[in-house]
């Protein structure tokens, strides 16, 4: 049976697409109702949807809203362009005679993806103290999560979530998932990132990713990085969980992925600021890459 | 001549402590009016003042407030037990006849060693686009700062500042200086600096200290040992600026640097959180210390 997660971040609604806003999360649980593309490319710009699986799920349903329209597709592909995953999903509805019923495959096959994730990766974290980064769970995904599914099935000891600023997916987003989950988890400011691998004993780090380039450039949310560089200097290992629609063959490495720029004011609302939504973790700094299909040391 | 740096972080009005209060920085320049030490215990402990060098300035001064009562030397070293530049004023105004003059001549000599470490650090920055972390300028210090005193007289074409989370001093505090010293800056998530690293090609990365260990460990606002370790892994230079007083003889190694931890409110509202003030940097990651008697590999 497929384990969709504890919360449903979009579901299809007599005709409707509605969207679980994550923006309000964790004090509010509240469904913006989409009929437009351009309600729903809105909402990925604002990033009241969000996680490289959630927006394949989310770009297929919006095809179906648009009844399969080409200029919708272009909006859609465009409204996030470092997550592979999205341009996928909204291809494939494109050539797809019934778009809705494209859109629940895709949708029911990422919940399968997700529980085959995280059967191949939980031994690598069971009874471990784990890192983790952003948000990678149902709220990410159509199923129970990507890199945070591994530890809803693994169920560590502790799991402490980088805050993820400036939209602080993991302050606001992971730990209410782990909450959901009956997980003891604890927030850290993304700077504390090296100083808990050493103070807390952590033993394994675990993260999404949005694009994972032919040599295994991995792009995810900004912060990744500097996660992947504290660990390896602390031989911790560093793993990558992410469905297999997010290598991309036409992409031989991390240089050539596009990387997001968001507007500064996420970050001050005074000052000028460099607001990078994703960094790219070059592949030697990952210990191994947790897929639908087993865990890859190289891909 | 001595060089006070663009603001007055702490002032002795007609026999009063006056400090300006950095919660309300940037967009409040208010003073809290001190006249017994417990006031300025307070605006110890919640941040209204705070910076290694600064922090011991305060304390000679709230000494003088004190008349030298050795009660409150004791309430003023634990206020925060990290900064040895806090115990260390405090200890040295108590042996004093006048802990008023005292106190200004410890005011008067940091602002004269943050000058000579900025005149021993500038030629290692100078033309380089720089990193930096926390506050370390004049509201850190006594006088134009120690590693933010480097940038103002290097100038360097560019200075990227990490936030600085929980508390933001990289946002609030550094690029309100930056402003006023009129250098070019940038505000980063913290998450972002290993990408800043290599995206902006940084070619040195500076940080304070609140404390340095025999061995060269170092102590200082959580989120310098991650950033050390970026630069590690891509060859930038990592150095600390700080004057000689913060170097603690008494303590072998980093291990032995007690490290406060607080609240965690300050990083969630509404999750269980870690949330330590500092982290330590091994020795090994720091390419040089800027003191006010010039640049040294080892301590």
């Amino acid at each position: 049976m497929l384990r969709r997660g504890v919360v449903e971040p979009v579901r299809w609604v007599q005709g409707r697409l509605e969207i679980l806003d994550q923006r309000l999360l964790p004090n509010q649980e509240k469904y913006l109702v989409c009929r437009r593309v351009d309600e729903v490319v809105a909402a990925i710009k604002t990033l009241a949807v969000r996680g490289a699986p959630l927006l394949g799920v989310t770009g297929a349903y919006a095809m179906a809203l648009a009844k399969n329209n080409p200029a919708a597709a272009k909006k859609l592909i465009a409204s996030r362009p470092t997550a592979v995953n999205l341009r996928w999903a909204v291809e494939r509805t494109l050539k797809a005679a019934d778009p809705l019923a494209e859109a629940r495959r895709i949708h029911a096959e990422d919940a399968e993806m997700c529980d085959a994730i995280a059967r191949h990766g939980a031994p690598l974290l069971r009874g471990k103290p784990v890192l983790t980064i952003c948000n990678t769970g149902a709220l990410a995904t159509g199923g129970i999560g990507t890199a945070f599914g591994v530890l809803v099935r693994a169920r560590p000891p502790v799991v402490y979530a980088c805050e993820t600023r400036p939209l602080r997916q993991g302050a606001r987003l992971t730990m209410w998932e782990a909450e959901k989950n009956g997980l003891r988890a604890y927030v850290i400011p993304d700077g504390a990132a090296a100083a808990a691998l050493r103070e807390k004993k952590i033993r394994a780090a675990i993260a999404g990713a949005d694009r994972i380039a032919r040599n295994g450039d991995t792009a995810n949310k900004i912060g990744t990085f500097s996660v992947a560089l504290a660990c390896h200097a602390m031989g911790v290992p560093f793993y990558i969980a992410a469905p297999s629609s997010t290598f991309d063959r036409d992409c031989p490495n991390g240089k050539a992925i596009p990387i997001e720029e968001r507007d500064g004011s996420e970050v001050s609302d005074r000052f000028p600021a460099w607001n990078p939504a994703f960094d790219v973790t070059p592949a030697r700094y990952i210990t191994g890459f947790i897929t639908e299909k087993g865990v890859l040391k190289r891909p």
